[in-house]
């Protein structure tokens, strides 16, 4: 297998073809996987490696509900199985914006293994203007700033479809011709 | 195949094999993977799906020169064979923390990927402070915010260690046994 063939190269491959799951079957997640989606994020890269990331992990129906009326996106949490909201320690930060970068590298690669894995997942961003209820939620200390909710579960079969800008309009400056 | 079984799953090898590669052969990247490497940072996620990231594309080697004073890392710069200075599009943007992640989102599929590809690249942060003079180097307008810099090329053969905190000491809430 030739790795630079972006068909056979199956990390292009995933990248490319992972999608937002947002209705997600009955079926529950086995633990080992859900620990395998966290192992991934936790091999993110991040400034001086200080792993600012901190995870909860809510799979108990009632307590998801609690989390439906935190968003707008009730539906979606509902419907999944798992819901991974994911803080920053503010105690272990050194750089506003690195540290955001991080925390998303990190979510980035929990979607990639969830996608791997063969299940769906979806980044929750707008959840977080509910922050501190979510903190309180959980009985959390005031040191873990809520930066995003993964809700996953086992993808409903239909099809996704996404588009981006072409690399054409991404591409301020150049040197060569690619 | 069983991609449950992280050891053959190639996803989640390439995400716990990768490292930092800061010492590159004298070799040229082909720009075809160049290309791949921002394909797989383009199809990041990004809400709203607003895709801020902006690219810069440097393999000139005089002009990557002048990229070695602007940071503590010159010497990573100097050997490298392709700089890719990531920004924000201010214009673009509609939530600091969520541009950022989105951006780090970004960073580490382009990591992922020309690790995938056979490619060494390292994530430069530090760079940062450097974001305005690089931008007059680069004739950019003041609406690019500089996020991070890859240097990439092909890594010289050396074994590459990293570490990561236990899981168990990130994980702040659970409700079952992972």
């Amino acid at each position: 297998m030739d790795n630079r063939d972006s068909i056979n190269n199956p990390v292009l491959k995933a990248i490319f073809s992972r999608r937002s799951v947002r209705e997600f079957e009955e079926a529950a997640i086995e633990p080992a996987l859900v620990r395998k989606v966290l192992e991934a994020g936790i091999w993110a890269p991040s400034g001086l490696n200080n792993q600012p990331w901190r995870f909860a992990v809510v799979t108990d129906p009632e307590m998801i509900g609690r989390f439906e009326p935190l968003t707008r996106y009730g539906r979606i949490v509902r419907s999944s199985r798992v819901l991974i909201p994911v803080f920053v320690d503010r105690d272990a930060m050194y750089h506003e914006v690195k540290d955001h970068q991080a925390v998303g590298a990190c979510m980035e690669n929990m979607l990639l293994a969830a996608h791997s894995l063969g299940l769906g997942a979806v980044w929750l961003g707008e959840i977080l203007k509910s922050g501190p209820a979510i903190r309180k939620l959980l009985g959390l200390g005031d040191n873990l700033e809520l930066m995003a909710v993964v809700a996953m579960g086992w993808p409903v079969n239909k099809k996704r479809s996404s588009t981006r800008k072409s690399l054409e309009e991404l591409i301020v400056y150049t040197d060569c011709e690619l």
